[in-house]
């Protein structure tokens, strides 16, 4: 499981306050309490003030990008402000020779976000999160999401993007108010697993308990059925309590785990919770 | 889901002994305590001592039956025993008009137990366990585990039983010895489900955790991987902690749970488990 931490989030509270005052202290503290909880990647995100978030996003980079060694998620809707971090970040990592991966969150299926990122994403052999909609909106039932996935391939194909760069993301909506939703995402897996076993499956989790109370029991065991149905990725809070133990004892179970040695070393250093 | 409370087993130390002194009262308890945690049934298993199961299964049978109005399911390989048991209790229901439903665990694959077995289902019209194994033993792979089951129900579509008395058991074997035998476990229930939708499918949740630390969290975990696989009945401890909270998460999730209101209701209560 590929975790993307989702905590350097400028539309939450104190990660815009820290980011309009400029004190990377707090930014840089998530990053290292996410990269030391299992993240694959770090997401930053800007997007509190869009008439600002480019410079936004390069101050995010920079405060972020040497303070870990965790590759970052660069997170935003916006080509100029993606161009101009990734542009920063790409100097950063040419001048120490670091190799790391870069990942772009996201495109979809809209011709404006194909136009103005997919370049990027060639530009930075960047992996990129690709969501399941489009000028008709947010998808509804598992086969549309497949629809709309398979003509966001269709279009990276053709600049070049293989799918094995590819995260898609099949946007959970909240099961308070439509029952069938989580359901139509994990049968969108499984189909599109199915359907391209090379890509990439990726999921936010925490849309699906939007309205829901004890949401963290809810996005922990959205996630465990996800993982059933092939998910290999997902936006998470590796920090939250219980999510670390879900992720463990599922790979464990779903045979992702070589003599389940993950999940004994984790329960041996106390790492795993147990209600 | 289903489910079928485990806890009085004679294998287990304190049943075993108050089963060996008659002593009911301790028995009465766990069958209340599981009543009240949300057990559809009731399993009552006397097997500690084989040359004593019939008059220990049959005690424990009048000791439970009067004490709780849920269901009881009568766990033994020995048509003798089980014989006995269901004809006290079947006497029992008939005297207090009282239409509680009736199961038996198990049935197998073994002709010596399809002909003890069998007849009781159908003389006592009783829900049954059918497990997926047989003379030639324990399944491995998911295909195994589908043969297993349909020779099953041949058998008992013979006789007349309908499969929507039949709780298929795909039979779980420890992952801490061989990493495949979840996932050929959840493939299993997916393939049988697409085959004979009809058909109920439960499992035992102990076995896959043998052999590894903190074995609720891989319990739960694998119930909630089972769910989303189309299990809909199973054998476990309704009074330990998080199990309740995962199954009523994971029917919120899987729409099996209208505006998600037993959730909700739970989280109100107090009910809900959260890490």
């Amino acid at each position: 499981m590929l975790i993307v931490a989702e905590r350097i989030n400028a539309t939450r509270k104190r990660i815009g306050a820290a980011l309009a005052e400029r004190d990377a202290k707090l930014i840089v503290k998530e990053a290292k309490n996410q990269a030391a909880a299992g993240a694959a990647f770090i997401d930053i995100n800007a997007g509190a003030d869009p008439a600002k978030e480019t410079e936004d996003l390069v101050w995010m980079t920079r405060a972020v990008q040497g303070a870990v060694e965790t590759p970052l998620c660069f997170d935003s809707a916006s080509p100029e402000a993606l161009s101009a971090a990734l542009d920063v970040h790409s100097r950063f990592l040419a001048s120490k020779s670091d190799g790391r991966k870069i990942m772009i969150n996201s495109i979809n299926g809209e011709k404006s976000r194909l136009d103005g990122i997919l370049p990027l994403v060639v530009k930075y052999e960047a992996e990129v999160v690709a969501l399941a909609m489009d000028e008709a909106g947010m998808p509804t039932t598992a086969a549309d999401r497949v629809a709309k996935v398979s003509a966001i391939l269709e279009a990276a194909a053709a600049v070049g993007v293989p799918s094995a760069r590819i995260y898609a993301d099949p946007c959970i909506q909240p099961v308070s108010t439509d029952q069938t939703q989580a359901r139509a995402v994990i049968d969108a897996i499984r189909e599109l697993r199915a359907k391209f076993p090379e890509l990439n499956y990726i999921c936010g989790l925490s849309n699906v308990s939007f309205g829901l109370p004890q949401r963290r029991l809810l996005n922990r065991t959205f996630l465990v059925l996800l993982m059933g149905a092939g998910l290999n990725a997902a936006v998470l809070d590796p920090t939250e309590p219980g999510m670390m133990s879900a992720i463990l004892a599922a790979e464990a179970l779903l045979g992702q785990d070589e003599w389940c040695m993950q999940y004994i070393t984790a329960s041996r250093d106390g790492k795993l919770d147990d209600a």
